[in-house]
């Protein structure tokens, strides 16, 4: 498969203004340091600005500042960043899926499906289920009894949505995602153990979702989990039973709210912070990577209790272990190192 | 489907006394918040106590304290929270699995299958794995051979059982979940890289165990991986090979322990909390979330290194980085996230 | 199945030298502690030696500075634990795919499949997919167009593998493990929300890499994401969009590197420990548990900023939370622990 655009395509479609020779054909997109004649490059962090000085490629979108001084193809724009993003797409050589049900999926005589649907390879839809029109299902994806995927969403191989969910339009779940398992509620019983609680909720997800890699949303207790609109969620996430993730709000990678926590909108969880349960989090707040944040937050501001200066093993064996009984050993950690990995 | 129970039959179930009409008909659970006048509502957390004043619900499950105050109608118990959890079940609308095994379920003639099995689309069931009655496998799981489940388990689809893994009774794992991978276990080679240590233990798991969604209970290095009864394991959870888990013991997302450690009984590890290597913990103890265990506990208590004060990340820098080369820079931060959200 | 050898067979393969009686015949492997007379031990961390007074094992692989004083059979080594992992495989009872290819698979006509493959029930193997000599993908796992899976490979169950994405030759991947999923790229786009980026890289992946369950490793946002040969991933690793990963590297439970960061060779990110995005590690560097890296890091080391001492949550209360607005109420957490789970 070749792609190609001239810059002058390109340029009407991001609505920039191209300086230098805008017949240049486009085939590709690339680093700044690696792009060569006929591709795209772009420069939004500052930290790579030297770049341009030996950049080979075909164009390059920039800001206005830097497009001043810049001798090459540029294409100027107020937002290179966004410009990047918004034409990625016309040079995703993802396949596109065919509009059809595979035979081999198993599709419940009561479910609705729309047009232009792609069901993939042992897909299995279950009993009262509707599939928005325009929405691909990969191979091996399991969509439980009654629930509702909206249009143009794509949900991934060997994703798992239990039943009771509803997604809305242009939700993108990937491959090992958890739409719906129980939440986890039990109630101490005694000398018999946990009693579980029904978890008799669902899940709502808004509009334009992303859902990462192995990433899971428990269903309620009682009501719904409700992820809003615009919500973005990056592998290994967890959402427990109850909570509400405000619109627009983005969570890094192992983020996670506990149960019945409301997160505002436009919040940025980082990488591993966590909220404890029932707390409420209001718009704009931003939880540092690691951070464990255990009551509300009421006031837009960044916020972190995680981590110390990063030092060496050593240096934090000294300073911070040292009134504690068992101090580590750091060469016997170093001569185990040696001999064996333990986790 | 319209579910609806009287008062007085719930009452009987939870041998709970009432306080009004044991005539209302009940027809779901709801929080004392937005119950109406058919739902039953429950108080367990005296934050919510203020609620009872507006709340419409048709019946309030309470504790003797707060009833003798309360005009609405309820149900007078010791336990407000385990009664709600026991009642649960009768408003739970899962669907329930057909008693019966789908014509697209690959399953291997040496298996053996009680009575009263439901076993889902794509399933596949390896040679001489042993599944017990009333168990329910869903659709896109894979047992592994020689495996056996026991009676009334739930297996939600897209699970991973390998093979020489032992379920016990009433044993429920949630989408995700892989049980019997293989341990972390790798010898270093000198220029040879890593030596690939054959995991030769399996998996043994008690009654009436939880089982989270993307968890995952790896196979022993040599002798089995043990998870007791009644223990309850959230999403994200990781036991690594070897580790033996108490009964009754609960873990939160992304709680996990490493190779070889002992956790004793009714423990809880929060969420994120991690046990190193080879540790091993007494009964009853608790480690809070995101706490890291690095030697034995042999005193039951609360544990906790992890975190510290939450405070805004300006003065988190200012508090904690003063002394590290690299500040870092929240003007550049912010900026940053103006223009895009890496992580 | 019954296995056996006599240790002159298994010290001949491990050129060992054996002390006692070579005409021993071993059935298995076990540890010190509960070896019987037909089984294998191996001494590796010191703080077992004790054990070897009252060992039964039918043998013992021990280094020759141990070996002098033990009275039973014994195989003399240069590194115990290399030994032990290498004889590992003679008693795992894994059972052997049969190389073959299921009815129930589903192949694209256009895949080209090596010889002796083995291709396990309801697996789906899109367009264009290269899979290797000798390699075995088990039951319900997909594989995405134009990937490559080299020889010698072992696909698990349930694994999901998108498109473009290349595997070297003798790797393994656990059940859940998703490779290629898109990165977690998006602009913001004012009052529009968030704007994706296509994920336009794939993923190439060396010889003898181990990925562990419920594993990601996200396909590039421009170039491809990497990871050298000899890589050992734990389960719940993340490797975020065009991060590379340097031969030789491990990475325990829940580690996780950020888009476009370097990890050198032969580094060790133990359990929990975090990258952020745009880093660089040099070779030969040690992050401790749960440390989160935010800089370079030019010198090989063992680096850590986690985790303060273990103490009882009362005195963590004490100690570090004094000074904050809502100190936690360690009676109030210890009453709802009785009531019930909330994390």
């Amino acid at each position: 498969m070749s792609i190609s655009f001239s810059l002058k395509q390109i340029a009407s479609f991001l609505d920039a203004q191209v300086q230098g020779d805008e017949s240049v054909e486009i085939t590709g997109i690339a680093t700044l340091e690696s792009a060569n004649a006929h591709q795209l490059a772009f420069l939004s962090n500052p930290k790579y600005a030297k770049q341009l000085e030996r950049c080979q490629a075909g164009a390059v979108i920039l800001q206005s500042d830097q497009a001043q001084s810049f001798k090459g193809n540029c294409l100027v724009v107020s937002d290179a960043y966004l410009c990047y993003a918004k034409i990625s797409a016309w040079f995703d050589r993802t396949p596109v899926a065919e509009k059809a049900i595979h035979a081999s999926a198993v599709i419940d005589p009561t479910a609705t499906i729309g047009e232009a649907v792609s069901i993939g390879a042992n897909v299995v839809v279950e009993a009262d289920v509707c599939i928005g029109s325009g929405s691909t299902i990969k191979a091996n994806t399991v969509i439980g009894a009654r629930s509702v995927v909206g249009n143009d969403c794509c949900i991934a191989a060997n994703v798992s949505i239990y039943h009771d969910v509803q997604l809305g339009c242009r939700v993108n779940i990937h491959s090992g995602a958890v739409i719906g398992a129980d939440g986890f509620g039990f109630a101490p019983n005694g000398n018999k153990g946990w009693q579980k609680i029904s978890q008799i909720g669902g899940v709502v997800i808004g509009d334009d979702v992303e859902v990462g890699a192995c990433t899971t949303i428990d269903r309620g207790a009682i009501h719904n989990t409700r992820i809003g609109n615009s919500v973005i969620l990056d592998n290994h996430v967890q959402i427990a039973h109850n909570a509400v993730i405000g619109d627009g709000t983005a969570m890094a990678a192992y983020a996670g709210v506990a149960g019945s926590t409301v997160v505002g909108k436009n919040c940025l969880l980082a990488a591993g912070a966590h909220v404890v349960g029932h707390a409420s989090l209001c718009d704009n707040v931003q939880d540092m990577a690691h951070s464990l944040v255990f009551k509300d937050i009421n006031q837009p501001n960044s916020y972190s209790n995680a981590v110390m200066p990063l030092m060496t093993t050593a240096d934090w064996s000294k300073k911070l272990c040292t009134n504690r009984a068992a101090k580590p050993n750091l060469a016997a950690i170093k001569k185990t190192r040696k001999k064996r990995l333990s986790r």
